[in-house]
């Protein structure tokens, strides 16, 4: 398999190696019972000594993650004990640039009762049926949408639209600075394919979004998680790192943060923006949530204030329109997006032109009063689970109320055991996030992360309840 | 900026900088005025001697495609001499990892009148009410639909009836092994991403689809070419090649071949297929044509003959159905799937569900007649392009009538100035694809493919009869 090793980071290739393989292993890339490479066979596809990985391997025969036996090879732990010691098909030997998968691990859809994973509103909220009337009358009006190969950069029509969107929220572009597309985990994906590669330094708030962590792990970047207190990430404790080490990229997401739920002050955000000009990087400035505040609105976006095009802004309608039409926007300028909109070709040609035309009208007339309405009722849900919170959280059990945004995150108390955690839910038919997958290794995290918009009211309820009573019986 | 070297590669490391920098002013990447980066220090990103890099703008200046000037640097040329000397904002410094893009150079949506350069079909010869009829009661009676992230892999109801549709094509498979992607352009990225890296070998026919090609170049792949004649790839070279230099994936349309519309013989089918399990590589299969035959039925797939998953099967339900949906299917085994399924969810988090539920009564009901038909029609409108082209194509310009698919391939005489013929043709209101993005460097084509499907009947008739009295000027 293929590793990305940094020989001049602050990791040993051991560890390096060793972080990897976990990765593999957690995200089920690695099947349990598969036989890894042999010590020898891996030392020359990594261009290292044998050493270095049999060090590795021991680092991960120690933590029980895959065990060694003397002239068969070593293999992926089964911790159930029922050891299957298979031949090794082709495949497995087939090599992959897949370091890690925790979205396809912790995301799929789940078949719990209580999916407190996933951070999404509830279809009952969603405005479905004015989309969906939409969709109706363009198919009957203009079926050659579903004919046409849309524009790469996505349709300007619509494109219009979000210019004005963005406007009434301070950020003042022109329609050939946005790009549409499929949802924003592909914008980051199209910014990690067109300017990450292997050693890259990419700064991101500790902990951070998975989806954007998969995506920047699997173009090989070395990833530095910087510490945030409650007014966002410690731009003064960047600063110092990038002196260390210049950042490529930093991506935030400033605006009741995924998953902390923290906000960055407004003098943050300056610094922030002041320190990418100063070093010529990008930011990322992700921001699926900033409409979604339950008292005062957030500070306005790093990106209002970015004269020379080092903001990447996007802004996801996805999850707050209807997240099966895939439609998010991506602002930047000049030649940085049109390097975006050439990757968007190689993609996939471009986003569905008819989802496009469909969310339109919405966007254009009615999202704004929709949007009021929805932080009511999202406060309303977050009071309730607050509420349920105050009450049966166990001792010990520490969180911050959110001040906007779909996420709940909890600190238990030390040295939990989260995957037993999770599989006590789990039985009970409840899922949530484990805060792990929120960074980009073996970082033990005591955190836990639940969405409380993703079920109806009364069944968000009823499932926290019954996961808080799970928590108790867990920690006693 | 990036560039992927390959030190033990056939090509020097002059002409391997030379050949990038010329595609991605080819592509549009590096755009007229630009100042390129220094010598020195391209020198140190790339990690080479400052000869090696002067030696390759020495290659791009003799080729008129950038000039330098003494204290000031080097620019990329301005055909129309109007010398733009830019101060070089940020921007154009800030590294990227494109080295070619020549898919959004070619095929954004183009204001042309006549757009021979788009493989597509008319949307009146579409499915376009049928579908528009099922979005229709859809968002009706399911809006959840639009409310709901669907399974990274693809919604299984639709799987299902990709299973039935493939096992009627001589390919049995069950849904787990099925995969909906946006597109197949979307199916060959994932493969590229997962399994394609730096130096890693990939064998496609020459000429090759440029969508594919794009995709590779931007893994840093070391891409091989490999001879064709009537009976498609030539699989003796083939052979000889692997060799010297062991595959990583072979990439191959066998049927209706993009863009020269050749076939793969069946004998050579099941060499290919020997060649890939010896070498324990994948073949990519893409398969956008062969329900469009005009005669006989083409030999069956690659993927029909596969007993241990070294094919990725790709069938384009886009071109066939309504390009607009961006709907394909990945058949593969596996670890192999399960590892594109992971690189599925970093993409875009999964398709839209609600289009994907559009398009499966089609398929399940009405495919196969509507094919048949379908093949009907095209073979006519083939037959009126091949008639006007016996009338009216200049001396000199060979073709072999296609057997199916959607393109004519022309051959036009030596050392013809391609570029010059394209203005001229637009000038006219005509596009076409220049044969030469079908390669990965500046490999000199005298072809130029156009399509005949993508225009109302009499539109083609007229646009072509226009196009070949240019052609007929141009090669006076």
């Amino acid at each position: 398999m293929h590793i990305d090793l940094n020989r001049s980071g602050s990791k040993t290739l051991p560890h390096q190696i060793s972080e990897t393989l976990s990765q593999r292993i957690s995200s089920g890339l690695l099947q349990q019972g598969v036989r890894l490479p042999s010590v020898r066979s891996l030392a020359i596809t990594l261009n290292v000594s044998q050493v270095t990985v049999s060090k590795a391997y021991d680092m991960l025969e120690k933590r029980g993650l895959i065990y060694c036996r003397q002239g068969k090879g070593c293999f992926v732990a089964d911790p159930t004990h029922n050891r299957r010691q298979e031949e090794g098909c082709w495949q497995d030997l087939y090599d992959d640039y897949l370091p890690r998968a925790q979205l396809w691990r912790n995301f799929d859809v789940s078949e719990v009762k209580y999916p407190f994973h996933l951070a999404a509103i509830h279809s009952e909220l969603l405005p479905l049926q004015d989309i969906g009337d939409t969709y109706a009358s363009l198919v009957k009006e203009q079926p050659e949408l579903m004919a046409t190969y849309g524009n790469f950069q996505g349709d300007l029509e619509l494109r219009n639209v979000m210019r004005e969107h963005l406007k009434s929220r301070g950020i003042s572009l022109t329609s050939s600075d946005l790009m549409i597309t499929s949802g924003t985990q592909q914008g980051i994906d199209l910014v990690a394919r067109t300017f990450v590669g292997p050693g890259d330094t990419v700064y991101l708030e500790a902990p951070s979004y998975t989806g954007a962590i998969d995506v920047f792990a699997g173009r090989g970047a070395e990833m530095i998680f910087v510490p945030t207190d409650s007014e966002g990430m410690r731009v003064d404790v960047l600063t110092k790192m990038c002196d260390q080490r210049p950042p490529k990229l930093i991506y935030t997401i400033p605006t009741f943060q995924n998953p902390s739920g923290v906000t960055m002050s407004i003098t943050r955000r300056q610094r922030l923006l002041e320190l990418a000009r100063s070093y010529r990087c990008l930011i990322v400035e992700d921001d699926p949530f900033s409409d979604l505040y339950f008292h005062a609105p957030p500070p306005r976006a790093i990106k209002s204030m970015d004269p020379d095009g080092h903001v990447v802004y996007m802004k996801s309608f996805s999850k707050v329109l209807a997240p099966g039409c895939r439609i998010a926007c991506v602002a930047a300028e000049g030649n940085i997006l049109s390097r975006l909109i050439a990757a968007k070709s190689a993609s996939d040609l471009g986003s569905p032109l008819l989802t496009q035309k469909a969310v339109l009208p919405f966007i254009a007339e009615k999202y704004d009063a929709y949007a009021a309405q929805l932080r009511i009722t999202l406060r309303g849900r977050m009071e309730k689970a607050a509420k349920l919170l105050k009450l049966y959280a166990p001792p010990g059990v520490n969180y911050i109320l959110p001040e906007g945004g779909l996420n709940l995150w909890l600190e238990l108390p030390p040295s939990p055991d989260i995957a037993s955690l999770h599989d006590l839910a789990e039985q009970e038919s409840i899922s949530f996030l484990p805060g792990d997958v929120c960074y980009s290794a073996e970082t033990p995290s005591r955190h836990i992360r639940l969405c409380y918009s993703q079920m109806k009211e009364s069944e968000m309820e009823e499932g926290l309840q019954r996961f808080l009573r799970v928590l108790g019986r867990f920690l006693q």
